[in-house]
């Protein structure tokens, strides 16, 4: 029972590409938060999550409370709740274009988000302490290497010049803009990195171009795991037209449209499975998606789901309804990197490549940052989540955050602006 | 990751009184089976489960595949089941009677009952080797106490002679057949113990005069909370009588019929809460009962589901779907009951008072045996279970069994026959 000495809360902003969403494009800049826990003996665990305004709000209210406290990681999701309840949160709303990519927001998503940080640090903090690693805290790894998707993006080349002196150069992948360009991203990706499953992100062009780029990877990578996400910017009878067209191409289509009905209308039709980060990315989303058969396969994420614990649970009650398992990635760093590899080497069932960022957030705050070998990261069996904080970079990357306030919560729309002037985040579906 | 010198596993044989149930009553011995792992540091963790033929044979076939491996609770599952697959156990079938109390058999239960044994030996391993409780090791304790229901069960005061020079005195509990006998019996479980819940094990004699001992009960203690147990011995409209009678005074009924379609019929026809240890004992068994609405509280066991960490995920599945969770118990000794309670610590939405066999089976095979004080027990933070084994009582209740072959197999219809020669195991339901 290791006791808490002192808790940090830092908010960065990292570099980010030009990627291309059905809200618009991703900022310059997306702000994180990272949890530091130290413990009485000077062990430190680190976590991360979102950095918008709201969670950031919350984690910093919360992390004073655990002072005294010992490492629990089981008392977290309710602590944080009851925090959330009397912290003053911005806006519960749908409104917020970035976030709207995870679906209906509710003040219990942004407890369990800001939960996980305080998880995953707990369990860090904990693998130091006893010389475990986190899987075995979990409960044992099931396999020694977690196998992650290329994800693919329509994207710029740089983002538009505004005015900024970006402290981050441009990257050299240029842009991917059409069918061509996104499979000439995918052999890169394999070339540099090994991934052998592709996603593409999709909901940015009109669904035959989109299609189309998934025939042409499929033509490129003739039986590989493909996936497409609009991220519900399709009706139902476009979604259906869809399925029709990627049936034996796909290996699941992810959020068509919008809504658990939306999807179960869907799914009723084809015999391609539906993947969901968007309207099951909480508990209470469950029975009435798996009752309609709404999702064939639902993507966790720890931050979503509140913490690694729960991220085992969700698995345990997909399993238990035949419901498949996959992981979701939102715009992260090495610390949830970290995480999701370990939590997904404890889960059998697990049979999906996990969705990863990387290697489009370039920068981190590792002192020895993942790499893909084969598409795949190695579960590591050293104490905690086997990384090390770098606290220069922390520092430089929190540097940056104070210096840029327009970029403390992301806003898609906004970034597509600078290109579109007439851009609103659109309301869903859109073809 | 501490790797795994050496398991044993060790058939015993501890003394049971002459309790009453709808399958006939208690021999006076029942087989238990303790398994122990020692890792490479001289570290022991103990676990228990079922004694009986099938279950010992896995067992012992099953330990010396661990051999030089690590801790590893996630691995256990399928490694226990492929071990059952190649076994070639007696019968996978109902006919037995003492285990007909659990539902349906299935070689993925029985696996899942060795299992069990083995999860809570590597936990309390790991408990000694990192100097964390097992609650601390499942994601922590959310109480620090755990609050058990007195088992009343309807009973003779003596086994009928048969000739053995049994080795264990009989106890000094007397008879209990009618409603005042099961009060008087409530009455010294609280004096003693301190229990304020009460389970009285049904399935005995006829509905009318269980329902009469319920309400004494409720007349003895008022308000406070009751339950009823006939094993599915009754009949749906049978059910939904003896449910209408106890509306406003049990506060579940458990197992009233078999199946879960005769389950969803009456729970389709009461307000009672009904609980099951016998139509939901395997995941499996989950999505028709929560669809067809037949249970309302699932009764959790670890030896049941499969472990600790099978405990926590079936909890988060029942609140996933809004079902409430409770805990069985089992015939078992002081290791199970460290166990049971170091996971009910950790599940915030158990609110029930779980069930405990104890103090029916006396005897123990560790050195402090618990003592339930204002009806709970202390969640212990000393490493692993908190326990110690008690080498000698192990070896004086493995040498009963092997002097005692006739109780290798819990037969509770055979030691029926014993005062009522035409018993058979009953046709369910009865009434
Ligand atoms: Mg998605
Ligand atoms: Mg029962």
């Amino acid at each position: 029972m290791f006791s808490i000495a002192a808790v940090r809360v830092t908010p960065i902003l990292i570099a980010d590409p030009p990627l291309l969403n059905v809200q618009g494009v991703h900022q310059p800049y997306t702000p994180r938060t990272i949890v530091e826990i130290e413990t009485a003996s000077g062990v430190v665990g680190v976590g991360e999550t979102y950095g918008d305004t709201d969670y950031l709000k919350l984690a910093e209210a919360f992390a004073p409370t655990l002072i005294n406290s010992v490492l629990n990681p089981d008392l977290l999701p309710a602590a944080v709740r009851d925090c959330a309840e009397r912290v003053e949160l911005a806006r519960i709303d749908n409104t917020v274009q970035a976030e709207g990519l995870r679906g209906s927001r509710s003040l219990g998503k942004i407890a369990s988000s800001v939960a996980s940080a305080f998880e995953v640090a707990m369990y860090d903090a904990l693998g130091h302490e006893t010389g475990l690693p986190v899987h075995a805290l979990l409960g044992g790894k099931v396999r020694d290497t977690v196998e992650y998707s290329a994800y693919l993006f329509y994207r710029w080349a740089e983002h538009p010049a505004d005015g900024y002196a970006f402290q981050t150069p441009t990257d050299d992948w240029g842009a991917a803009l059409d069918p061509a360009g996104v499979v000439a991203q995918a052999q890169r990706m394999a070339a540099d990195y090994g991934f052998t499953s592709f996603k593409l992100k999709g909901g940015v062009f009109e669904p035959a171009q989109e299609v189309a780029a998934v025939k042409a990877l499929a033509e490129a990578f003739p039986g590989q795991p493909l996936r497409l996400d609009p991220n519900g910017g399709w009706t139902v009878p476009t979604s259906l037209a869809v399925a029709a067209e990627l049936e034996g191409i796909a290996e699941y289509l992810e959020d068509p449209t919008v809504g658990t009905p939306g999807m179960a209308a869907v799914a009723a039709k084809t015999s391609l499975p539906l993947a969901t980060n968007m309207c099951v990315t909480s508990f209470e989303e469950i029975p009435e998606a798996f009752r309609t058969g709404a999702v064939q396969v639902v993507l966790s994420d720890h931050h979503y789901w509140g913490g690694l614990l729960a991220t085992r649970e969700l698995a345990a009650t997909c399993r238990t309804f035949g419901v498949d398992l996959s992981m979701h990635s939102n715009t992260h760093l090495g610390i949830s990197l970290a995480a999701m590899t370990q939590v997904a080497a404890t889960i059998p069932t697990l049979r999906y490549a996990c969705d990863s960022h990387r290697p489009w957030q370039a920068e981190d705050v590792i002192t020895r940052p993942h790499t893909f070998t084969d598409g795949r990261l190695p579960v590591t069996d050293t104490p905690g989540l086997g990384i090390e904080l770098d606290r220069d970079s922390l520092a430089r990357l929190h540097q940056r955050w104070t210096e840029y306030p327009e970029f403390h919560r992301r806003d898609d729309a906004t970034a597509m602006r600078k290109v579109h002037p007439d851009f609103t985040a659109p309301k869903l579906p859109i073809w």
